[in-house]
């Protein structure tokens, strides 16, 4: 792309590095930002450069949080022997929203993936190996998407704690709720029928 | 949605207010951005509030540019009397990738659309009626996309102009190179039948 404007040539580049956005999306993102109010864009870029700048990590979980230790890690009613294993913070709000979880998390920062070069040490998982030795944790839930990548990271971290006593579970797989049978794939509806549940249980949500 | 923390709220709340980008996105591009070195968001940022605070026009065809007046206005090879009138730089960007046009531009800035509260003062109408007025113009091309809204554009400018003695021209509508009849639109193929060229003519690209 030929630009009249160096200064747009630039900020065109720039925004195109984002993930999913190409050079077209960000003329017309950079172009819709010139037609605003100045105050929008100096806005925008304060807030992209503060949260860079100050961003941290709860101590407990890894999670992101603006104080050392996270909301959910320091609640005391919430249960510390239960831990939930996720990639990152779209997982922790996912699971929250449904309200149906009292532990804590531990937030992993990604999965092994040798093909973007993620490998176990650019991961959370020492801590997690740490807080199961000197912690009394009771159970650990893996709740990492069922990807190549995340069947990898769960078996890793399945090896690296089986020695220690602790109950490791899974989320559960299984046909939606609201989902039709029929257009189910054979894998899902397969294993929803191997690791059925008594029927009470349904009943609960 | 419920954030941990405040500044990665914030700096969501922010992007997502860039057009086609919601929320789930915005977190999506702001992880990833977290997830990068550090200079990268600086850059961003800068590239855009350097953008915003210096961006200029020309003087001659209000595109964007970093000097006075633009490097095609400036250039003397270019037929200063034939003036293409497009909505937006991407539309100089577009044609000017054609490498047909020798004229100049003047570029409005949108088109007149009273939904989107854009009246012909919002545009710049009255500086292209000025040149028409002083300048020794002889064509005018309409350029704008055959909407609703192009076509008032249109029309209000046909109307301001038709009094001075200058040609007035629309670019051709008719099937895309390469496209097949049977899918091609009923206006678009009729158009093209009525406004037929000389077979010469389509030999000279």
């Amino acid at each position: 792309m030929n630009f009249s404007s160096k200064l747009l040539g630039h900020a065109v580049n720039q925004v195109s590095q984002l993930p999913g956005i190409g050079k077209r999306s960000a003329l017309r993102l950079v172009l819709h930002l010139l037609k605003q109010p100045k105050t929008q864009t100096l806005n925008l870029a304060e807030a992209l450069t503060n949260l860079q700048e100050h961003i941290s990590y709860c101590k407990g979980c890894h999670n992101i949080s603006d104080t050392d230790i996270c909301e959910i890690c320091a609640n005391n009613k919430r249960n510390k022997q239960i831990i939930c294993i996720v990639e990152d913070i779209r997982d922790v709000m996912a699971i929250e929203s449904t309200m149906q979880f009292n532990g804590v998390y531990h937030v992993l920062g990604g999965k092994i993936s040798p093909i973007d070069g993620v490998g176990p040490q650019n991961l959370n998982i020492e801590s997690l190996v740490e807080k199961v030795k000197t912690d009394t944790v009771e159970e650990l839930i893996f709740a990492l998407s069922s990807t190549m990548e995340g069947d990898t990271t769960n078996f890793y971290i399945f090896k690296m704690i089986k020695a220690y006593n602790v109950k490791i579970s899974t989320i559960a797989r299984g046909i939606a709720v609201g989902d039709e049978l029929e257009y189910a794939d054979e894998v899902t509806l397969g294993r929803s029928i191997i690791n059925r549940v008594p029927f009470e249980n349904s009943l609960k949500i």
